[in-house]
């Protein structure tokens, strides 16, 4: 019995850090933690933003928030706001699908500059979730978009 | 000791499978999955959004989605963003509450569609949550909106 | 071992306490829910609003729901929605890190009316997790909006 707790337990224990990581995600980017949100990422961890920036590795990862355009947003006033994610747990490795919207100040207010669909590979790393894969597309349209948001094969409730 | 362990243990798994549940909302919506949103909800389950549709059973509330209402939208590209929801658990029922924003692309950007107050009523059926009753309605000014986010009677913090 | 296992529950209950606490207030104050609100914070919890308002013990934030601006607010139709929060937990103490966003309704639709950093200070008082102080900035571009989005000292990943 007291295993079987244990593995509910870890369980529950999995999608809590899987979720904080994720949570952790929109206030160090705003905050410009540049070496923070890489550290979200597995060492060769990468981030595909669909027509935009592709990155390889944690260096190039911190290097989307240290870079320009990101340093740019952020003097302007932005918001990297996340909805919650659909976990899916399958044992050291897991997939999130959610929305991102970076929210922007401008002369005229707050406006909501990109919507995007994001789905987040994981893996358990020496006993510590990390981010493999970010995968995000503006819901502008492209199917591209759509399908980052549809559930893991097999994974269908 | 072990029981109440698990009886924690339990009350931590309710909450997590609503809160799941609820997320797999916008990414199912916004994928275009008619029936993996339909199996969110109870076979007789139903979906009422105030002043605009109302879904009864699972075969309706999949036609919200694969309705042409929701494919144009999806077309234009949208967001089904949603907030946290608080959530009461009373046994095998529970309510969560929260907002909703329905974000879309258009020729000038993104706007905030219909930003609206949700009231999700939830039951374990053979096993496993999910939605008997969701009302749905716009933040607009109408008090039937604001009634909505109102915690359940007997439950005031 | 069930010792281990219970501080491990007790911990992911301390952090879904929290969770709930802060899901828990946008629906309440955009339910005009004065009391309600003010219930979540300490006796002498306090709320700043960067260059809006302050208010210091229980009656002055409920002051903040009740007074003409959130009302004429709620009247107009609104939504405090917020993202998810970055939680550190430090025995009876948590600090909590995420965006909020104000939502209004016009006469041409909704807009994104404040976009915030907010910090969440918590503590467990007499078993149960309230706000002891939450600090609110408009990321419009400056400094102190986005230090409340780093991380506590020595909680870096």
């Amino acid at each position: 019995m007291t295993e079987t707790l244990e593995h509910r337990l870890q369980a529950l224990e999995d999608r809590e850090a899987i979720r904080e990581l994720i949570a952790s995600y929109g206030p160090l980017a705003d905050s410009g933690d540049a070496a923070g949100v890489a550290a979200l990422w597995a060492e060769d961890g990468s981030y595909g933003v669909v027509g935009f920036a592709a990155a390889q590795g944690r260096e190039q990862v911190a290097g989307l928030i240290s870079g320009e355009f990101h340093q740019a947003l952020m003097q302007a006033g932005c918001a990297h706001l996340l909805g919650p994610v659909a976990i899916t747990l399958d044992g050291d490795h897991a997939t999130a699908r959610g929305h991102s919207v970076v929210l922007r100040h401008t002369d005229t207010g707050f406006e909501a500059y990109r919507v995007s669909a994001n789905r987040w590979e994981l893996a358990r790393i020496e006993g510590a979730w990390c981010v493999t894969h970010r995968e995000n597309a503006l819901l502008d349209g492209q199917e591209a978009a759509r399908a980052l948001l549809s559930p893991p094969a097999g994974h269908r409730r």
